[in-house]
């Protein structure tokens, strides 16, 4: 790869801004298309480059450890919605979901980075819907999602004309980081919940055994990833254990749970399958849509914009912590562009009726820094104590990022090939167990990298142990606290709302910390301290060319980027990069 | 406590030699009861400040902790012996064997510290001798082991005559290190099989759920120390962490077993009792032992003679660790008179029929650990990067201990207390499954903190990251691997006699270890390399000091203790003192 090639980024990105225009022309959602136009030009150039860069290993590496990341939650989250959908949903419709949406991106895409897939939060959607639905005409359930994904596949479409994605600018870490630590604690109460499923459907035999499942499968994962980022072992011997930790775990757990005798006699549940490329339930892939009566049809439209406002903000965040100013990026993104395929996605996924896919927040990094090629490199500090005490940390250094679209094409055929009956067949000997464990390790690696959880932890620790250039001591400790109770306030209004009935309007309490951050929060934090404490989610310059310029907020005069993550630059010099663990946000 | 009053500890210590003695008197093992009566002489003159020092917080805080620490594992190995030696040792000759040790070596001991009870490796010795002795007669199983330990009685008397406890003083970390490695390896043993036991006397629910608990237990009393030992919170809080991480886990998991429904009803198996203060068996608390044959009585010989080894080494090395350079001890030590009474004890346990007890040795360090007042101090190194970048590091540093004999009377009276039926019916709220957990604890304890497993994580360690005045550097990685394979031998031959009717031999390979240290290992390696790779561990100069004087090894010409263990000090220099864990040998 050479970089001259790739020069062109930052000079197209910047051909799609609004600060000289004049008139109509200033206002972004008159401008119709003009994002979606912008990011195909600038993206379209690349298309050649992006199967030829494939030819690395890293890409086959890659390959494995998402087909292993997306599928395995996917599963997870089919096994819920399929108890609690009536059967709706089934593991077909799963992987169905999940081929369409691979194959879609990473040949369409303006950003195939970008991994999408089934989430937690549509199967939360499903299954609140079918609850609601149940009350009336448990019937028309399947009808009633498909105008739900209609509609929400013109608000879509609607958001992508109107260049309404070039908002997402003003994501911060304040909402993203609210919303990580969201998503990791439902991934937590839904692998309970998969255990106590397990006690209730099996026998208390089952259930003991799935919890020593879950549990040991947590610490194998976290074990093999903790290695895989010590100094112990060469760098290569290190880098499998990133790459296949997944793969290692899920193995030798789906072995241990079919070892002859007390283990194999317990009946823990296994993934459940029915005839390959049919729907779950007796009918064809084309649902009858048009059979819904009118009331109904008008009904779904709510729901339709709810899923809209999950997708804006779910979908483009997993966009944007895929293209983190982390990983040295060369390629443009393509927001509008990206958003009108997930459109057409979820409206193809209504008429078929499977899960609507979206951008995966933890799994996305995960494909990135799965791409991304890292060098550890010695840092020397010389300390007061001479010769030989010289501190020799390891910082880990991300040099170039395989920027292809040929890995999550790949994962899509693995997918494609899951479906047929052999591999289906594979997919069964899988205890539910072992998703429990998924939902574990993913859950807490969001909410351990997550910046409240680290702030708690800074405020927790003595104070004469902190390094005097800790950004966060130039912040007052009392601000600090407000500072995460606002968030620690606003994810557990969505933890709340997501055990009721009234689940579907979380994304409205997510989207709405936004304007909040936005108007609210300078109010009560000056801008030194929000330099510190706050961070530009979306903080890669070339993805803010995507979405027309950096943003302004109100109170201060210039918008500098280099402003804001004070923090998080302050760790990277320290500490070098985290690796990406799935579920981590960020950093 | 005022300094001053104990000055007279070298002064004291210094008497007792034999370098300026000529003729007969030159040869230790005739000077009859020498070392027992310096041992008096020099602690009588404490014993009024024995108890008077014992009046401050230290002393409550470390019997609660030594309570449950003695009594767990000590319960723990009951259940295992309970089970194999026809349920002639039950709870209640564990209770009495505990209390008779803490009243005799509290009131009369030379060294109160280290605390006495029963090991693993006596319950290994009795279900042996059982396994043995059934398959001639089983009926003679209490008059035999009554014998037995009237024999080892006999040699305890001898070796604390004549003087035999000063070759302690060759004792390296080649062997102790050994010795934990296969202590620790000896507790997970054990703690696998309490689980296995779970599913063939219960049901496979009830051994899965012992499994989740056992678990379940090591993780939280891990993580109870890992914060303990950490930056966060207050010292007190953090103190109050380490002193009560057992009595937190321990409760939690208990009631946990008991908690109604799922769990309630798995019919897990709890600690057997009996009547109160009487023997398990129905019989006297007086074996009679007269009622043996004699052709019985002298094959019980050799196994006495066995035992006398097993402790010799055992206690010793328990003594040796409780009074370890790394706590600043005032008061003298007293090895021959304590192995005196350990004879005593032994024939006491050998006339009643109950376990006899021994030092413990992952258990006695704790005890002087948990009256050791530690400050944290903070050290801050300049680096090269400038003001602010100073590194701060916490070093734990042993300001004092308080050394007393009322903890170890109090948790002795605490034992007796439990002796009686109220109590009783409390241990039996306890499940098996939490004594696996305490084996888990216990045994990775002394394997994680153990030399060889150091030695192998830095033999890993990539190179460019080893600071360069780590000592280990000095030494080439074949003489470092020789060095281990030769320590990991002597471990593998132990654990694997363990396993067969042979296992009483194991103290023969244990004590073998230090004649192949004092003579072979020079050969392999030269002064330097020993200084870095070993260390004494009977390193403190003033427990030498009741040894007759420093050892001195083949070879080499001076005899300077502080030659040894430059590992040992670089690590303290750089981290400062690791508090200890129990099971955690040495440092």
């Amino acid at each position: 790869m050479s970089g001259s090639q790739y020069l062109g980024r930052e000079e197209s990105s910047s051909s799609y801004t609004y600060g000289k225009r004049t008139g109509w022309r200033r206002f972004r959602a008159l401008n119709i298309c003009r994002g979606m136009y912008h990011d195909v030009r600038r993206r379209l150039p690349y298309y050649w480059s992006d199967i030829r860069d494939a030819l690395t290993y890293r890409t086959i590496a890659s390959t494995i450890r998402m087909y292993f990341v997306n599928i395995l939650p996917a599963t997870a989250y089919t096994l819920d919605m399929y108890r609690r959908t009536g059967a709706f949903y089934g593991i077909n419709e799963a992987l169905f979901s999940s081929a369409l949406a691979a194959m879609v991106f990473s040949i369409l895409g303006a950003q195939p980075l970008t991994i999408v897939g089934i989430t937690g939060l549509i199967s939360l959607f499903n299954y609140t819907i079918y609850d609601i639905v149940a009350m009336y005409e448990p019937a028309i359930y399947s009808n009633f999602m498909c105008w739900t994904a209609i509609w929400a596949a013109i608000f879509h479409w609607i958001v992508a004309f109107c260049n309404l994605c070039d908002y997402m600018r003003y994501v911060t870490d304040f909402s993203s980081e609210s919303f990580g630590a969201y998503v990791g604690i439902i991934y937590c109460i839904k692998g309970v919940e998969e255990l106590v499923n397990e006690f209730t459907v099996s026998s208390p035999t089952a259930g003991f055994l799935s919890c020593m499942i879950a549990i040991l499968y947590f610490l194998s994962i976290y074990g093999l990833e903790w290695l895989g980022s010590s100094t112990v072992c060469r760098p290569w011997f290190r880098g499998l254990l990133a790459d296949y930790a997944y793969v290692i775990g899920t193995i030798f757990w789906v072995g241990f749970a079919h070892i002859p005798g007390n283990l194999k006699e317990t009946g823990i549940s296994f993934v459940p399958i029915s005839r390959a490329f049919y729907p779950t339930q007796p009918r064809g892939w084309l649902i009858h849509f048009w059979e819904l009566e009118v009331k109904w049809v008008f009904a779904a439209l709510p729901f339709g914009f709810l899923i809209m406002l999950l997708f804006y903000y779910d979908h483009n965040v997993s966009s944007l912590t895929a293209q983190a100013r982390q990983f040295p990026l060369k390629k443009p993104a393509g927001f509008h562009w990206d958003f009108f395929l997930l459109g057409c996605t979820t409206f193809l996924a209504g008429i078929t009726g499977i899960p609507m896919p979206n951008g995966l927040v933890p799994q996305a990094p995960v494909h990135t820094d799965s791409l991304t090629i890292y060098e550890t490199d010695l840092h020397v500090i010389p300390t007061s104590e001479g010769e030989g005490a010289e501190l020799r940390r390891p910082i880990v250094k991300a040099t170039a990022v395989v920027e292809q679209r040929v890995s999550h094409f790949l994962m899509g055929l693995a997918i494609i090939g899951t479906m047929t009956r052999p591999l289906l067949v594979v997919l069964h000997t899988m205890p539910a167990a072992v998703f429990a464990g998924v939902f574990f390790i993913v859950g807490w690696g969001s909410i351990e990298s997550n910046g409240i959880l680290q702030k708690m932890v800074f405020l927790l620790r003595e104070n004469r142990f902190i390094q005097r250039d800790e950004p966060l001591l130039r912040v007052g400790r009392r601000k600090i606290i407000l500072y995460i109770t606002c968030q620690a306030f606003g994810v557990a209004a969505c933890v709340a709302i997501s055990e009721t009935i009234a689940a579907i309007g979380f994304p409205i309490l997510i989207i709405a910390l936004i304007p909040f951050r936005v108007w609210i929060i300078p109010k009560w934090f000056n801008q030194e301290e929000l330099d510190v404490l706050d961070d530009l989610t979306a903080d890669n310059s070339a993805v803010l060319g995507s979405l027309g310029g950096p943003p302004r907020f109100p109170g201060t005069e210039v918008t500098e980027t280099e402003h804001y993550g004070l923090e998080r630059r302050y760790s990277e010099q320290i500490r070098g990069m985290a690796r990406q663990r799935v579920g981590s946000i960020h950093r």
